[in-house]
């Protein structure tokens, strides 16, 4: 519908209009609150006793490498004032060409950003069916062997956040050509984390040492290290040949004893094979994010799919296409079942979305041409965010155009750069700038709940993802249309701001624009 | 329906009476709390290690008084031992005649209540309309400038409770002839405030130190509090040029570089005009809060309306006259168009209840003419309060007159006195009296959850309001009819107390009153 | 239905059968979390920081006792690592026959495990009727003074959980020929608890020391311990008179001051008489549990009163025997009458079922005649338990049968060996094994959220209550059918835990069991 080319009069109006639009639909959020029975929004401790009195807050970045076979995981400090304020830790994974991320859990819920490449993941929901699974064979034929069967299994791409809630295991395999990057944000404060707010990983399997473990202060010495790493290595040998009913070696190579392939990551060789259904490839020039708007337009908004008798045509080839797939990679027909008839329990949790694209290309939720974009995921297009307390949003400002100052209502805000590099402000209750200066690719910056902040781009694509801490996260401008100045009666903004009547019409006014507004000469050109 | 004044046979006999009735609408909200789906009653966080353990409470009185142009507001030390046990801040704040307390926001909940004077207050929520608004000059006449707009502004008065959520601007005018005064709880533990437990305003104007700022422990010396006070005078001033698209000066003024006026309460030579429709004044002979009683008639309760038509014509002609007011003020007709059909979403937040009276004239919650009486405020009267995790009580008692012993079975009680002085005794787990003496005018007494209290006036009219720390506070008795004792059965009291039957029957039953007991002479008189 | 003599074929053929309908019961509460509208599921204060960072985990003892008249209360050191990291206390209250526990309220929800023998509780719900009640006298006998009445009693026996809310006062009576034995969990974490951490006990009579009191950092000395220790007793004498409209002899009573009968249980000689019906007595040699099964019959399933037409003569029989004893002790009638129509407020909170029992006879979730048996009690069959965000688990294990290795997903597990002893192992996220060893009776072992366990019976008839700290709390395996391992795809095994795909598969299919593994012999004996 918006054009992402070249400022044109033409997209300049819509955009105009759109503002006018924008405004239910961004706090739309805000109001649903209200029929949240309790009215709760935030599951999360709070920080330790003035554990937020920043002097100055700091651009973040990595201080610790995991090497693996295949990839490697860094770490951002949990002992940083910014990510202890904001009870939260971060890591950043790389996962070479058929590396797979052993399946671990965590003391608390994660999301993840996927800021490249594509591959499949999968979680374990205790209780769920394995509902992925190979037609038996006939019974004539008798193989030797059952086949296969698991839980599902999901493809993602860049720009996807996936949702992990606590104690869920979860794997993930790059079967693309480049490597796969996820930044993954822990909820550390979060209330479904009971034990302290150390980020703990669980691997199932391998040897390596879990990647915040060299952060914990070690008390007595240097404790008992004498296994593997994971959760089976610790227990006795002849219990699990018993609990598990395999021979010694299995046991040895379940506690990690005969592994010397390098940490969390490893390769495999020749690809993984699993069952799943493929992904859409693109035809007819349509971008790949088409597919995940036809997936939003079957539950419910049919606008495109009848009123264009040609697209529903292009459709139905399309689904002939999906179901020859489906035949030659064996779609899971159990799952499928599901998806038709909604009347069981097990629907709810066992079928949940885990997985939403909040990427570039997407419908975001404010676009101004001359200006960028931005999309906020809460949980009511999410669900399972809910569930987890969080939120994220993905933006992109071109160059020299400003986010206005604004604030997180009710949320802390941890910002990580994608692409680029801007100029961010941050100011605290004093009037002080606690952060005044660039924030370049792979840096983090926290910004604290109501502390005022504002961005003004440096790059021609500056983009970046903020998870929130809140599954309903809510921002309060203070410049611009809609914001909190305009809001206020002429008088009092007069005599608040120690302006006379003309200056304070000029300040609630003046300024069109409600959330991004475009660098001053495009929007001459704009107009000219 | 309940006389106010001096005790008579016959008022006695109603207030007995009405105890039976009183029962079910006191504890009416405990038994509420299964039908919110979460069963979750509280939103806050626990003390600190070991913060509750007092060897003895104390009566607080302010210890900071930050002066303003119009006012002053004084601040109890947050860091006091009982404060950070309820896990709150107080402050009170002046505004005389016109003064203007300029908008500022708060990382956590607050609940103010009025306790002298009258005027106007507005919030402004993200994402709710500037449904205040100057209606449009007819085209024709084409005026060079667009009226003004702005979110809704509401009237109080004494008596009233006002709730602002976390990050919500907040102001409020003195339109009155006396000073406002107005006593402000800031819930800092609430789980929606996401830092530290340090309160903190966030001024939109002006270049005054926030109120609590001296509390906090300045790590590393002085900081750079080179700039004003306000959210926006951290910022670069070019940046907010380009950002509010104004000019230097104005941004100067925004800034508060150049305003000598002290403090954040400033005055308004000539008065503040905002659009407003005029509050009812009172007719007839009626006092004031009637209007409040119709409006909650309008609500649903329309017993007195019809059964009494001379009343109900008294009523259309007071509509009569608030039309003829609201023309001359403009009254917003899209707000009113909202009051009309609530279908949309919108409603729910932007038309929520901001304010609601329990001062002395509105209908107690229990009332004894020779003794006194109170009313508690949760969120099912006044549903804000569910999403701010706080309610609030009023109480008034006579002279001698007690409030038998009782403990808050859910909430901790941050009590403060509005008039008068009464004798209190507070007792912990141990049996230990923790506080045994008076408490005056303007002073605050934290009753611990659970903790044994009870109160016996020593001036004719002692009054105070009393902040809790749940949405539907409970609280039990330990004397008295329907107290806990009274529910115990007889040989459990007997074998427990220490007590023969007769002297058990006796402790069950000799006190007939529920929670408020006249003095001795009063129920002789009334008797006599 | 299941035998529980020893092993046949038949009953192992049912056992294995059975797995496949046990997940989806065991599962259910975890996928119903998802209709609790705010998906709230936890609504506890984590851990200080650092505070789960275990070398090892320790088999906890009680340390301290306190002598009472009729009983005695052990506590354990809740400044254990452990119970700090978990956030809650334990005691031991044993009481002799005819032993009353005085009432007491605590600031913190408490789950109560009957360990051994039987009796009667009572707890005062604040607003709720006094709805047992001796029938009034005719008008014309006129008695002189009026009949007892009081809150709802209950009858209780070994193998109940009863749920006690905060702040709700509570008391609990001996009346058969053994000791009862309790084992209480107090959740001084719960968000419902808005003091700090210490659990403190609040007697309504009675001058003993709280058993808690001497874990408390005595801050300046000793303190002003001069009264009895007793909510009553700190308040002024004169007051209380008043208060209570009683004399000083009785003032001097409730204080405590002349009762020398030692500690919170005191004996009542000749028994306590309080107005109740009385429980069935097992006939036609069935099991007493079968009256609590019936309970749950007549909510719903009525399977076996239908289809067996003998049973249900027998069972109207059996309601003829309970009228008769019903009008000899004088069945409530109001308590009947509101048991008939569920139409008022009044019944969510007042007639909540306060007690469910778990214990050996009921049926459990899983069963398996030659490994054991175990049953978790949740907020789904025990809605009180949603209120208290804490649910139960009982298991018993036969000799050199195992608890395949798990981890409890969302909750902390307190528990505590009820008879014999086991073989425990828990491991941590870095594979270290920080409790490896024999768990006695009486003896109490945490085991934290997402820590690794197993459990290995060495008596015939190990047994355990485990408390957890969610209403709906999760685990899942890491051996057997429908564990994690058998979920995730098979090359995902085999690369992840270093195995080609033959050893995978035996990893993923090998142990048939899903919770408890027969031992081996019993195995082979039974396959035969």
């Amino acid at each position: 519908m918006f054009s992402t080319s070249h400022p044109t009069k033409h997209s300049l109006k819509l955009s105009l209009m759109s503002n006018k639009l924008l405004a239910l639909s961004l706090f739309l959020p805000f109001l649903l609150l209200f029929f949240c029975g309790c009215f709760a929004s935030t599951f999360r401790q709070q920080p330790q006793e003035n554990e937020c009195q920043f002097q100055r807050l700091n651009a973040l970045e990595p201080d610790n490498t995991v090497q693996s076979e295949a990839g490697t995981i860094e770490t951002w400090n949990p002992k940083n004032d910014e990510l202890r304020c904001a009870g939260v830790a971060l890591s950043r994974c790389t996962i070479q060409r058929n590396g797979l991320r052993r399946p671990f859990y965590t003391n608390a819920p994660q999301e993840i950003y996927i800021q490249q490449g594509r591959g499949i993941f999968g979680m374990i929901f205790p209780g769920c069916g394995e509902t992925y699974e190979e037609p038996q064979e006939s019974e004539k034929g008798q193989g030797p062997r059952p086949q296969d069967r698991h839980q599902k299994v999901e493809h993602f791409k860049e720009g996807d956040i996936i949702a992990v809630p606590t104690g869920i295991p979860f794997w993930m395999y790059n079967d693309g050509q480049t490597p796969v990057v996820a930044i993954t944000l822990i909820d550390t404060t979060n209330l479904d984390n009971q034990l302290d707010q150390i980020p703990r990983r669980f691997y199932l399997s391998g040897n390596q040492e879990q990647e915040f473990l060299q952060y914990q202060e070690k008390e007595g010495g240097q404790g008992q290290q004498q296994e593997g790493g994971n959760v089976l290595s610790g227990f006795d040998d002849e219990f699990l040949e018993e609990a598990l009913s395999v021979n010694k070696e299995i046991v040895r190579n379940i506690k990690g004893k005969n592994d010397d392939r390098e940490g969390g990551i490893v390769e495999v060789k020749g690809g993984l094979k699993v069952i799943i259904p493929p992904t859409m490839r693109p035809r007819h020039g349509r971008e790949e994010e088409e597919e995940e708007e036809e997936e939003d337009e079957r539950r419910g908004d049919r606008r495109r799919r009848h009123p264009h008798h040609h697209h529903h045509e292009e459709e139905e080839e399309e689904e002939e296409e999906w179901s020859h797939q489906v035949r030659r990679v064996r779609r899971p027909h159990r799952h499928h079942h599901h998806r038709k008839d909604r009347n069981g329990l097990e629907e709810t949790l066992c079928t949940m979305k885990l997985r939403h694209n909040i990427g570039e290309s997407t419908s975001p939720d404010a676009y101004n041409p001359q200006a960028g974009r931005f999309k906020t995921l809460t949980s009511i297009d999410f669900p399972i965010l809910g569930w987890l307390g969080l939120a994220a949003e993905h933006g992109s400002i071109y160059k020299n155009a400003l986010f206005v100052p604004y604030y997180n209502v009710n949320a802390n805000s941890i910002l990580y750069v994608l692409n680029g590099s801007a100029w961010f402000q941050v100011v605290d209750c004093s009037g002080n700038a606690v952060f005044n200066g660039e924030l370049n690719e792979g840096q983090v910056l926290t910004i604290p709940q109501n502390y005022a902040a504002a961005i003004k781009s440096l790059s021609d694509n500056f983009r970046y993802v903020a998870f929130k801490t809140n599954d309903i996260p809510q921002i309060a401008t203070l410049a611009g249309a809609n914001s909190e100045i305009s809001a206020l009666p002429l008088e009092v903004v007069a005599h608040a701001f120690n302006l006379n009547r003309d200056q304070a019409r000029q300040l609630k006014n003046n300024n069109p624009y409600k959330f991004l507004v475009p660098p001053p000469q495009s929007q001459l050109r704009a107009v000219a």
